[in-house]
């Protein structure tokens, strides 16, 4: 088993590196501050964010890039989206041997609303890598680090290298399937989580599960139209990717930006929950990139601007949940589509 | 506002006949039995099904059929599917105005394998009813009971029909949209009760949500592979009474079906788990339902399968969902149409 190099050691990062190390790779685990290497290394643990899991010593950590990259055949890379860029940039100067790249980040960088593949590629000369693939799922970092069944999906331009990337991951709990769309998948995995931040908002305003279901029903709608109006597959809006993980990240208390929306329903705003979460909230960011993105596209998305107006114009969470509520009544199948449209009355 | 009947005075019946009298409606509910007319009467209450819940003194209960359905323009009938073909047989005998006759409950016939319907169309004469609508959708009865807001969708064969239930049923926190694909409606209101049983059976077993939404997302899969053969509209199944109904009743601990599988996966028996319950489970009839369906049809329902030999072949809850877990390494991607299997690998 070859040496495989993970950047990035937040939760997902280190479940990720503690599945590559079941699999019997020398995993290197880069964390961007010294003092969580030194906790990885010597007490085998991330007790912020993988609390009372212990990590199999094959684990190496270290804050120096090139230390961490040296040799590696796999490159997965698992920092927020706004550092992607930046990380990338440091990551083609420590680079010598051609690589296959690999991301886990969910989210669309602001500014430039490039997927996260895009960004790398910009970023990395092609000559240092193979192909860039993207793992994305319903996938809780908590649960994989404690061997709980989960599938994923990954994919790339070039399924062949898509299914290397399987290969190294795979194991009985840990379930890998290929796709070949790959912009499906990245934008699945981003803008689902904007979807999370409104589940959240409705459970905080004490909405009950009916409500939150019309809401993940019609916000898979228009993230499907989004991502079909962007060139990938609706169908794989119905799949693990999607709607897949749109339930797990909708109605399960591990969900970051859930948890984020919960706190935004009950009336805290949006820089006293950043705070009080300590952890990126990527729906925060990919809600404003979604936003732009839909303008540009001309594309409906209600949902998705609702939550814009709750983060970014402060718009009561309650005017925005009992809008979209009165609003479904006047369009319930604006489908994925369209198709039933014109058979539907007001 | 005219009178309405109500037949069948469980959690879904009495909450809809509160919606009903919420709208100003002279709502007469039928229990079967006595004691519980009395109590609705002369408590207010049904504490059995809707427990803590005040229903307005406008809701009147009896137990005789024919003083419930005299003179009512609209009939809903809201009993268990096994229990709807005799109701008919006893209504047609007390009907003698043209009624609307509609339906909100959700199963399959055992045996003939009819949707609720096709019951209903072949044991009342047609001159007895201007035509036969289904409401269905994700709604838990305790939360339509408490005013929060809610999504539902009617349908039937004439859509000019269903709109008069819409205009019926509607309210502020009550929001009903109608569609055109009555069977698809009424199949996914029934099948997603399956789902709902394999869910809680993962959730029993002690897996987390990563199981759960792998399980979710094959499970709309399949109900849409079956309903499609069926002739119902695809598209329909990523709707509020497909993926809504499905994420509602597989994520909520309101859910009769998903507390029966929790049960099946702690490792109690069928007989045991139906017992302690005390109330209706339709997922279990609807799971022979459609495993026969299947045979019949040549769909394959994978889940299906896997919760028939649990319930009625005494196959292993464990031994169900690794098996599940395990083949969805080799068929990720069957989508409703099939268009990207080719491209998919093993």
């Amino acid at each position: 088993m070859g040496k495989v190099a993970v950047l990035g050691a937040g939760s997902w990062g280190t479940a990720l590196a503690l599945v590559l190390a079941d699999n019997g790779h020398e995993v290197h685990l880069w964390a961007h501050r010294k003092s969580l290497a030194d906790e990885i290394n010597q007490s085998h643990t991330n007790e912020k964010y993988l609390q009372g899991i212990e990590l199999p010593s094959s684990i190496v950590a270290n804050d120096d890039l090139k230390t961490i990259v040296d040799g590696a055949e796999h490159i997965i890379l698992v920092v927020p989206t706004k550092a992607m860029r930046e990380v990338c940039g440091q990551l083609k100067h420590v680079m010598k041997d051609k690589a296959i790249l690999t991301h886990a980040s969910k989210g669309i960088e602001p500014g430039t609303y490039k997927r996260v593949s895009e960004v790398i590629r910009e970023e990395i000369p092609s000559d240092l890598y193979e192909d860039v693939v993207v793992l994305s799922g319903p996938s809780h970092a908590e649960e994989v680090s404690r061997r709980q069944p989960t599938t994923v999906t990954v994919s790339a331009e070039e399924l062949e290298v898509a299914k290397k990337v399987q290969d190294v991951f795979i194991n009985r709990q840990f379930r890998v399937y290929t796709s070949p769309d790959l912009v499906g998948v990245e934008l699945g995995g981003a803008l689902k989580n904007i979807i999370a931040l409104g589940a959240g908002i409705s459970d905080g305003l004490g909405y009950g599960d009916n409500a939150k279901a019309a809401l993940i029903t019609r916000g898979l709608a228009e993230i499907a139209r989004l991502g079909t109006s962007l060139g990938a597959n609706p169908l794989t809006f119905s799949g693990l990717t999607g709607v897949g993980d749109l339930i797990v990240t909708c109605t399960s208390s591990h969900s970051r930006n859930w948890r984020a929306g919960y706190k935004l329903g009950q009336g805290n705003d949006l820089e006293e929950v950043l705070e009080q979460m300590g952890m990126v909230v990527e729906g925060v960011r990919t809600t404003k990139a979604a936003y732009q993105l839909a303008k540009n596209q001309g594309v409906e998305m209600p949902i998705t601007t609702g939550i814009y107006r709750l983060l970014f114009e402060n718009e009561a969470p309650r005017d925005v949940v009992d809008q979209l509520m009165t609003r479904i009544r006047r369009h319930e199948m604006e489908d994925l589509t369209n198709i039933l449209d014109e058979k539907m009355n007001d």
